[in-house]
């Protein structure tokens, strides 16, 4: 970087007028937005959609590879993800941020820009914020507002037996992406002078670092006129999402193997590193698709839609929730858990 | 402690649960509150009012000195106090904390105890939140939620020359409290056997450890009638705040020093430490108390309630912002700078 602006010559309301000075706001119902105490937002007839995720620098991101513009963006959309696996449209978000002084007013530039561009691609206003130092490291903190019409938010709890298993996209990508990330890191520590190689694994790349939500398939379940009987977004892997929606809705699950979207791109890398792609959609986190659940007499509106993959059929509780291999075996489905503070 | 169990024992949503089980949901308004990937909220016929903040170990708080129950109180109130600073009710809040595995569950359940407590005493709900580990120390960031009835939002930029400026409560307490428990500290790391004498400034010790959001103010003036022409909290001390209704209200101001309402206890204290309690009022933060100002018309209506002290009144931008000591002579207001990474 060529410029460094210390953050202290700009104080924090300095710092907040110099990052929020080209925002503008772009829903009706944001009346007030950042400047004073809180903002205020006008849902009259609607319903308010609130989610909210913290992101930290050495358990959730490593900035040796994640450029800030991305992770601005990336910031923002996992949260709209969560908004949008309410069947809502997100329309705010608040944004806390923590940072030693190690960081430069331009890297928080560039954090912003990347803010900017997912408000400004998703339609959402940035109303408010708190910025502080912290001792070590780089933490996020985003709250995501949305709105919904009464009776429209999908929750994780209502599908029924019989009901069709659909996921968005492709899966297992961003942990590929992850994988080739972390490798490059690790070459690079151990001789500096070599240039990482990303050039052919540009997609499986671009799934880690900047994802993005599925606003198409909200509208598009609107203007097909269908409610799913519940949905999440797939933040831990399909494996872990799966068994969420199976234990929150009292229900069994029968997922198809040959049926999991898997991207052509991600297959073959896996492949390179003797990985089972399969394994890497199930257990492999960050793919941000959607993960929903409709009755069989929807079929017909979503077979046209190429963004959206039936993988499987729920079935009652006592079937248990299994895997169907290409080889026809069965298996039961385990989430590889969440143990961040084993290590 | 005498029991101490690992996060890892209960995994994240093991930890979510343990952490939530007791809480029931006290608004008619939170339609769906922690559990999936956002909480819904109805507030048909009302606006909505947001606000953020975020607290970090070693920035905002000392560990050593801050029980973790009195620490998830304060973190909930300092966001309130936000909320009542708009002149609107908070309804819910979400939490997000991240910390390092050198925190058990029951570290974490004291803290919670706090959250509860503060939610319980206002009439809150805890609808959503994150739990993430962190590398280095406690990290907290809360978004609270309020309603206003449409036109009623106070900002800090309708201030009219004229206004009377007012403060509830008392000043300077919090900056005293925090003076003695570091003073305290810095013995006790000198000479571990020696025990703190703290029961003498329960007052000041209180007013820093355990701070309350101004509800009853924001009740008054429903009762009353009245709708402030500009509002904020006071969280980093009376000068800075005074110089934000200023300048975003475009007007000059003249405090009276002599109606700076401080406490016995805080005085005394700081005649002990031969500081000038008016000095500890104007620079010291976190007593979280409304600063507003009013038409000349209003003042009948206030001047029963002890809880509100006039301090001064609002003139032309062009007279400034001055504060007119007990002798008589006047001082232009200056603001002590956020300055956290100056260091």
């Amino acid at each position: 970087m060529e410029n460094r602006t210390e953050i202290s010559d700009l104080g924090e309301f300095g710092l907040i007028d110099h990052l929020t000075k080209n925002f503008e706001i772009r829903n009706a119902s944001t009346i007030l937005g950042i400047g004073d105490d809180a903002a205020v937002i006008d849902h009259f007839g609607k319903q308010t959609v609130v989610s909210t995720d913290m992101l930290v620098e050495g358990v959730h991101f490593d900035l040796m590879y994640t450029p800030l513009r991305h992770l601005g963006y990336k910031s923002v959309i996992v949260n709209l993800s969560d908004i949008y696996a309410m069947n809502a449209t997100p329309t705010q978000i608040t944004m806390n941020i923590a940072f030693s002084n190690r960081f430069s007013v331009e890297a928080l530039d560039e954090f912003y820009e990347g803010v900017f561009a997912a408000c400004e691609k998703y339609n959402v206003d940035l109303i408010g914020g708190d910025t502080t130092s912290s001792n070590k490291g780089f933490i996020i903190s985003v709250t995501a507002i949305g709105e919904i019409t009464p009776g429209k938010a999908v929750k994780r709890s209502g599908a029924q037996p019989g009901d069709l298993l659909c996921v968005s996209g492709f899966l297992g990508g961003a942990f590929l992406g992850l994988t080739i990330l972390e490798r490059e890191k690790k070459i690079y520590l151990e001789s500096p002078g070599v240039q990482p190689d990303l050039e052919e694994q540009q997609y499986i790349v671009g799934r880690m670092l900047k994802p993005e939500a599925r606003k198409d398939i909200i509208e598009f379940f609107e203007q097909q006129n269908i409610v799913p009987t519940s949905m999440m977004d797939v933040s831990d892997g399909l494996s872990s999402e799966t068994l969420h929606i199976c234990k929150q809705s009292m229900v069994g699950c029968k997922i198809y193997e040959d049926k999991i979207p898997i991207h052509d791109d991600a297959k073959q890398f896996a492949y390179k590193l003797e990985l089972d792609p399969t394994a890497c959609a199930l257990s492999g986190g960050e793919d941000y698709e959607l993960l929903f659940t409709i009755p069989q007499s929807e079929h017909d509106k979503i077979v046209l839609n190429e963004e959206i993959s039936v993988i499987g059929y729920l079935t009652d509780i006592e079937e248990g929730v299994h895997i169907i291999t290409k080889g026809g075996s069965t298996h039961k489905l385990t989430a590889q858990g969440w143990n961040a503070f084993a290590q």
